[in-house]
């Protein structure tokens, strides 16, 4: 008989194929021609019928598909341990986005990637699915690296990091389909980046982009409870029948997350083949929950298993995330029987390839596929030992004692990326020392933010307003409540501009010789103390400089810098974003009117602090004032108005409310 | 200045102290001095100041207390992989516990031991918490090995592999704890499995030896929701108050999983300075939960972290446990804040220690407590790049991008145990090799198990009843539904023994050409049609082989092999463990009465198969027989019975219900 010449022979190992009969040859051979794998079978029959010039013995070892991680965001191992242990908002408005907005170009993408291939050629991983920007040097990296890869180029309502506009987006997107669309191990995608990041024009162009070439459309879908409650709110549907609105579905969407799927979105994503990248470690940490990925399975859903980014992970193991997968179901909807091994093992390879669409490429040693392989050593101590009784075994040893690191050799397109864990086609010392640098810069520059209030608060994005105020006041004790519209009148006053406010003040201080304090307060205006409600409540955030005083006989002369801006996150945000070192409540009630006197405009507030009267009654006068002789002006003013009222100067009062102490 | 000498220097690591300052050295060193920490600090100053023959220079790694496994099963590395992805009392009923009678011996705890330690001491494992049999035989190995463990002996109410009655066990504890009390790693201890399987006087026992000796008592608690729902049930009180009740609390517990505790209970536990063992794998593998981690830490509880046994796992990997622990909270309980990752690196090395009631020795790295520490690798590729900003961050690294195979080298009491990867104190290939001989043998066990029904049946400890039974029988399809009193008393004769039963028969059916059929048949029994409940419910299993047949005229005689048990086990859990191809049911209701008829013992049923009247309703005559004369007499009687009845014989029916078709 003569043998056919193949490239490479991997011989003598434990095969698992996934094929449909999920065949496994326990004394297996894989023969490789160029980037196809020819033949399967057992070794005897495979080196009987072929010869190679290279044939690796795979004895002691699991001869697997590669891993597919059907979602991460490679670039953001760039970011990887950057900010843990936080709420997704503070973790994703106060430290990944500011840093994106400044770090990421081209080279942290290239870097990046090159990073995430490194890990994940040495997990095994020989396909990944991608959402970031700059997608095109995603694709000269991971091209470079030799690892299979669905690309998608994300696009958002807002500006990102590498487009003022989602048209710039799209335009970009469509060059980088054009430049990538036959490339032997790219595929390139669109990725809008949410349904809540998203307006329906947009969705109708990126489905119209990913049609016209027939590339998948990478989306996050259902990530959050938030997103499923906001979407009935704003829209009266969930997430997918919103989607379904805009035609989404008409694309080969890859659907990452899928945590609060209802039934019939589920329905939704079957019938128009839409594949499902569940990420456990991600949804884990982030606290969004726990995915019914079996739930999934059952309805006829092809789910993938994905990492997610590094920043929320913070690795890209997709042995961890398999193992998590099968424990989180078992473990969460209480039955030991959900998700067992050999189903995980399919989920984490040929359910992976056919949720990303390409299972006609991978997913499985089978002739004809491309040769993505992975020789996974399971001669290690914590594998052992090792039954043949049960002949699920095999997957259970995959999926529940192997490591990222048994991994020995990894095959791509026919390409071999590692061998007895040396990298060949990466020089990791090279990509470790530039995100080196890169991270070195991120530190630096959060860590100079972190040291001063003002730049924490312009890194998320605050319009913050600075103010020079110069204000001319005196603050009387009282010892009970008074009717101040009565003592108005009796003056021949005339109040206007009137109002009843509630005012939650909360102060953050912080360690540190500028002596900053930051001012969180909710503002509930009434037009009288009779409404029941408020007509309107104002958040603001008010950063306080040390202000500068100079005394006046019945006043003081106050001039300080100021900023404000509307708050836009909830106090819960701002206290797990600046981390104040002390925090203290003030609260009042305030009467607040203006009066015209001798053509002078004053402030006057009557304030009840903490509480109700007579405890703690104070009554404010204060008026803006331009000029030093304007001052003085103003401060004998406010001392006549205090005669006219009554009230000896003496009851002044010069520190704030919230350094009151007894409080 | 004179240089102190010490044994050996560890410097330039990034030193994680774990003290009651979590004080953190950038560029940190250890003194060590035979088996205690003697300095602590920079690594100018310790150089400076000390001089060891042995220096070990930790650039780019952490210096880290050894995580602190606080509760395993350690021989069971031996049945890892053994079955997987079964219910608990399938797994446990069904596989662990026929095993576990059958193959451990002290070779078992022995081998098992050691391979164990192998695996933990790779992870950077330092000191383990231990509950199994022959445990001087784990504390043989485990000195060997060189690992700081606690030790517990098992006490259970029923026989073990290790003992007939828990008094032998105690008996056998006692000298086990006199033999290794003043051992310098090995604290022995008294290990009561769980309340669930202990009696009060053997609480009372286990709690006055563990006294008398001072050490400590370790016992799994509130594993499963069902343990807390039984214990409510049988005692009114849930499981911590009812071994209150017996004063287990006066000993220095350490109570394993705690899933499903009170806040009465956690508050028991707090006050009595009782330790606890949270293993996050195991219960979810096992589907009993997820433990309120961050509840118990709150309420003051010392809370460790736990593999469990490696059979339910499955590995022994502190690092996938530690970072899982912190996952869970943060995914179940909805809060990506809950343990962070300082406070979970804490529950791995400091709160273990505190929870094992063991932190004057080790748990931290501080002068004075034993040198038990890991030295990390923080330089891998899957780990990379790292940031000053957090000064969390090394935690952050540890807990979230850290793999066991990251740890370079492990001392414990000062011994260095492993060192670049190797292992000083085992014979890795030796343990190896011996766990594979003694897995090869379960292997044979279980396959021979599992091609017989029978032994599999008397593996879960049935006790079964084997009949040999000869019986002469006719059964006759009815047109409808008949008065059997009526025409027995027409005939002159008497039914007695009468009864109404509803049988629910389930039938196993099996590959293979031993025609083996499984029957579980639940039986309900009532006095008469009139009764609404039945009197008594039984539950039976019936293995029926092969039938021989030999016909006469009017009727058949029956000779088979029958093994009938009561069935202890739910239906659900026959069918996961026996795995049949295919099943069927049949319900009747069955009218039963005897009569005597020419001085013979007949049983006649009056039987509607699968519904109402007048469809399938059959006779059935029969009778025990003893030889083939009595069984030719018995025949003709059958014969004339019909007769008397005037049925015609040829309505006669030999196939078993479950036979029938059409159904």
């Amino acid at each position: 008989m003569t043998q056919q010449s193949v490239d490479i022979l991997l011989t003598n190992g434990w095969l698992v194929t996934m094929d449909s009969q999920m065949t496994v040859y326990p004394t297996g051979a894989v023969a490789i021609s160029g980037n196809t794998i020819a033949a399967v079978g057992p070794t005897a029959d495979i080196e009987a019928a072929y010869a190679a010039p290279t044939v690796i013995d795979c004895q002691n070892c699991i001869i697997t598909p590669g891993l597919i991680n059907a979602h991460t965001h490679a670039p953001m191992t760039l970011l990887r341990g950057l900010a843990d242990d936080l709420r997704l908002d503070v973790w994703l408005y106060g430290y990944m986005m500011p840093v994106e907005r400044e770090f990421v170009d081209r080279n942290f993408c290239y870097t990046g990637t090159l990073l995430a291939c490194a890990e994940m050629i040495r997990s095994g991983v020989t396909t990944f699915c991608d959402m970031y920007y700059n997608e095109a040097e995603v694709a000269r990296a991971t091209a470079e690296a030799g690892m299979r890869a669905i690309l998608g180029q994300t696009i958002l309502k807002f500006p990102s990091p590498d487009a003022s506009s989602y048209d710039e987006s799209l335009d970009y997107c469509r060059r980088f389909i054009e430049e990538w669309l036959h490339h032997p191990l790219i595929i390139p995608a669109v990725a809008p980046h949410a349904p809540y990041t998203a307006t329906p024009d947009m969705i109708k162009s990126c489905v119209a982009l990913a049609t016209e070439y027939d590339v998948p459309l990478h989306i996050h879908i259902a990530e959050t409870a938030l997103e499923q409650k906001n979407s009935l709110k704003q829209f009266n549907v969930t997430v997918v029948p919103w989607l379904d609105q805009y035609d989404l579905f008409d694309a080969k969407v890859i659907a990452a997350h899928c945590v609060h799927l209802e039934e019939n979105e589920m329905h939704t994503l079957h019938i128009h083949n839409a594949g499902v990248a569940h990420c456990p470690s991600s949804n884990l940490k982030l606290a969004s929950g726990v995915a019914p990925v079996q739930k999934m399975v059952d309805a006829g859903l092809h789910v993938g298993i994905g990492t997610d980014g590094p920043a929320s992970n913070n690795d890209l193991d997709m042995f961890e995330e398999t193992r998590l997968a099968s424990f989180l179901q078992k473990g969460v909807f209480g039955d030991p029987t959900l998700l067992p091994a050999r189903a995980t093992w399919a989920l984490a390879t040929i359910e992976g390839a056919r949720a990303l669409h390409i299972d006609h490429l991978t997913g499985s040693i089978e002739p004809g596929k491309r040769a993505d392989i992975a020789v996974v050593g399971a001669n290690n101590t914590h594998q052992l030992p090792r039954f043949a009784r049960d002949p699920d075994g095999v997957y259970a040893q995959l999926v529940y004692a192997t490591k990222a690191t048994d991994v020995r050799d990894v095959l791509v397109d026919g390409r071999m990326l590692m061998r007895n864990r040396e990298l060949l086609s990466l020089h990791e010392g090279d990509v470790i020392a530039e995100a080196g640098r890169i991270a070195k810069r991120i530190d630096a520059f959060l860590t100079a933010r972190e040291g001063n209030i003002l730049s924490k608060l312009l890194a998320i994005g605050s319009d913050f307003i600075p103010q020079e105020t110069f204000e001319i006041q005196v603050k009387i004790r009282l010892p009970e409540l008074i009717d101040l519209n009565q003592r108005l009148t009796q003056a021949g006053l005339q109040p206007f501009r009137t109002s009843v406010r509630k005012q939650y003040d909360t102060y953050f201080f912080f360690d540190g010789e500028e002596g900053d304090r930051l001012r969180f307060r909710e503002d509930e205006v009434k037009r009288s103390e009779l409404d029941e409600f408020p007509v309107e409540t104002f958040y603001r955030m008010t950063l306080m400089g040390p202000s500068k005083e100079r005394e006046f006989e019945n006043s003081v002369l106050l001039s300080r810098a100021r900023y404000t801006t509307s708050a836009n996150h909830s106090l819960r945000f701002y206290r797990e974003y600046f981390q104040p070192v002390a925090e203290r409540e003030v609260t009042k009630l305030r009467y607040r009117c203006h009066i015209i006197f001798e053509d002078k405009d004053f402030a006057i507030n009557l304030d009840q602090i903490n509480g109700e009267a007579p405890h703690n009654v104070y009554l404010e006068i204060k008026s803006r004032t331009w000029s030093a002789k304007d001052a003085v002006v103003k401060a004998e003013l406010i001392g006549k108005l205090l005669e006219i009222f009554g009230f000896a100067a003496d009851n002044q009062f010069k520190i704030e409310y919230v350094d009151l102490t007894n409080q």
